[in-house]
């Protein structure tokens, strides 16, 4: 692999198949019924993914995971609502900056950047603030690599009759996610992570009696998502221009997913990938940000060396040019690094980039440990 | 050109270039050096197509076209401010929606759908209404091809004192623009359209001065041109995932709009396709919808036929198989079809469109005139 096409070991963009940037080698007409039911196939098949059949709708929007949670929170959400947003990271800082845009009442729970959002501390705040309508929940907080449970977070809500948005950009599509009977009602994530298509869209799957009931509530014309879904249910077209190749480089990704073996077989590639980094990053001397009780198989946070001659941006340009995109940090306390497991790679290339690294830090003469 | 891989006659998105596709075939990571310098230069070059070096900054925007539009007016216009729109067409009705949803005030100079926003109209509106702030201004009305006169308007603005922003979605890159002393405080476009890239992201070329003063002001997070502006001035990164394969492919597409001679030459293109499209279609029986002094080079509205067996999906379908695809027409009043003249195509696929559409309406029996 030259530097001049690198493997990225980023969380999206991502490496892709060539299959899928091949995918782009073609216009397509957005009027065009060709087009449109290729956008129907690829919304089915992201409903598969999480047994959302039936009771969910799939609505594709424009831009990146931003623009479609900020499409779910400004559409789903009544402005009298108040929003329980559990955070322990940057991705849930990002979605109370969303919520104050839109001035819609809410509440945090604070949490350490390594630890988990408990079911029991979200019950604990339903019952010492009886205001809380919803919540809004990151899955996976990719700032530290941190999965929260979502199973039990999804059944406290549904007990306490408490709306849950999810913010699943990092998951979907390799942590297992099942919306049959789960409590969830609505679910945000983007072409570019773990579905292993190129960014430019986002899509939200929300249940569709809620949906309904959404009309003309959204502050914003571009991201409404009511709006977006009825005019595309009667036209089957995007209501404004859809980013043609990005729908269908997704849809060729989408089929590589189901043939590889769908979710589990995605899960288990990454877990692959998750451990060989680990486990040789840790023989060099790094160690991991978070307990493994809570590390996800999307992204590993490494504490940075002590050593006063590390610089990441020098192990960044070393690696590169071996070949290899690493990833700052996004904690707010402890400096750290980030190498993301998602990707269409497999365990040669963690092995590949662990390799570069030790080559850089020795060469850089930084001690590890 | 086979059925499966028609060449497109639609305004965005459009036929492209195959080194443009080509350029989506590698990756590219959003934290590095390379893509963000990449992003640089495209900015840079899309300010110097209008002449807006110095003064005036571009900012993207990822989404579609309409995505920057809201954007623009969200960021740029005050909440106590009154926006002028003049209305000759569905796009205009767009601006419109945006503003309602904001609850910016605003007021429209109703036109016929052929006829343009002349300067002298819109002056008189200001002296009918003094409330009038800003105007909101469809430099290319695409609904039916019709070009406004830019020029003049912005004159009128600048004499009047009045904000000017610009829709030229459909003009940027082919119609000549020149910002310098010109009156115009913010001119929005996209990727997909003249410059013959792919869908997928818009921009907002913004008068410094203006921009600055907008911190904090608009409603969105996803859509504050203000903070996406200043997050990229600091860092050289998008705030949010960018598009990074439209990224790319918009500069090779760049590229080529500079190598083949810049606004001139791609206007003149055009020039020679709407010339070619008009006279085979007239010599076929068809009447285009505008008359000629206000038809612009980018798309034509031909009437539909009167004969009771016309129906345009069944001219699509048959011309499609030929290998083309046409666009349906978007008027309020009368029955339409349009074909767009844009994209990297040239006057032989505007007669190799017209001779499948005279074969067609041969076919399908049709009398034309
Ligand atoms: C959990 C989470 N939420 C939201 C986002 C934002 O997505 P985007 O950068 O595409 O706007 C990301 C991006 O990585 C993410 O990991
Ligand atoms: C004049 C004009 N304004 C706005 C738009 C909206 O752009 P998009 O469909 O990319 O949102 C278009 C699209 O063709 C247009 O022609």
């Amino acid at each position: 692999m030259s530097a001049s096409s690198p493997i990225l070991l980023t969380p999206g963009p991502l490496t892709t198949a060539p299959a899928t940037r091949e995918a782009m080698l073609r216009d397509w007409g957005s009027w065009d019924g060709e087009f449109n039911r290729m956008t129907g196939r690829v919304c089915a098949a992201l409903l598969a993914v999480v047994h959302g059949e039936g009771e969910y709708v799939c609505v594709p929007m424009q831009g990146s995971g931003t623009f479609a949670v900020e499409a779910a929170l400004g559409t789903l959400v009544p402005r009298d609502a108040c929003v329980l947003v559990p955070h322990n990271g940057a991705y849930c800082a990002r979605l109370v900056r969303i919520l104050e845009r839109m001035g819609i009442a809410h509440v945090t729970l604070p949490l350490a950047e390594d630890e988990p959002a408990l079911a029991s501390a979200i019950e604990a705040a339903f019952l010492r603030d009886p205001r809380i309508t919803h919540v809004a929940q990151v899955h996976l907080e990719t700032s530290a690599g941190l999965l929260n449970p979502l199973d039990e977070i999804a059944r406290v809500c549904a007990r306490h009759g408490k709306r849950l948005i999810v913010d699943a950009m990092s998951s979907f599509g390799a942590v297992p996610i099942d919306l049959r009977g789960s409590g969830i009602d609505a679910l945000v994530s983007a072409s570019g992570k773990c579905l292993e298509g190129v960014p430019g869209m986002g899509f939200v799957i929300v249940r569709r009696a809620l949906l309904e009931q959404c009309a003309g509530r959204a502050p914003s014309l571009a991201l409404d998502l009511h709006d977006q879904w009825v005019y595309m249910e009667k036209t089957t077209q995007w209501r404004f221009t859809p980013p043609t190749h990005v729908v269908a480089a997704l849809s060729c990704a989408l089929d590589a997913f189901v043939a590889q073996g769908g979710q589990p077989a995605r899960a288990a590639r990454y877990a692959r990938n998750r451990a060989t980094l680990i486990e040789s990053m840790t023989a060099l001397g790094f160690v991991p940000f978070l307990p493994a009780a809570v590390q996800s198989d999307i992204i590993v946070t490494f504490h940075a060396p002590h050593d006063p001659a590390w610089r990441f941006a020098e192990l960044y340009a070393a690696v590169r040019e071996a070949g290899y995109i690493l990833y700052p940090g996004k904690l707010t306390e402890v400096d750290t690094f980030r190498v993301g497991c998602i990707g269409a790679i497999d365990e040669e290339a963690m092995r590949g980039a662990v390799a570069a690294i030790g080559l850089a830090i020795e060469r850089l003469g930084i001690r590890v440990a």
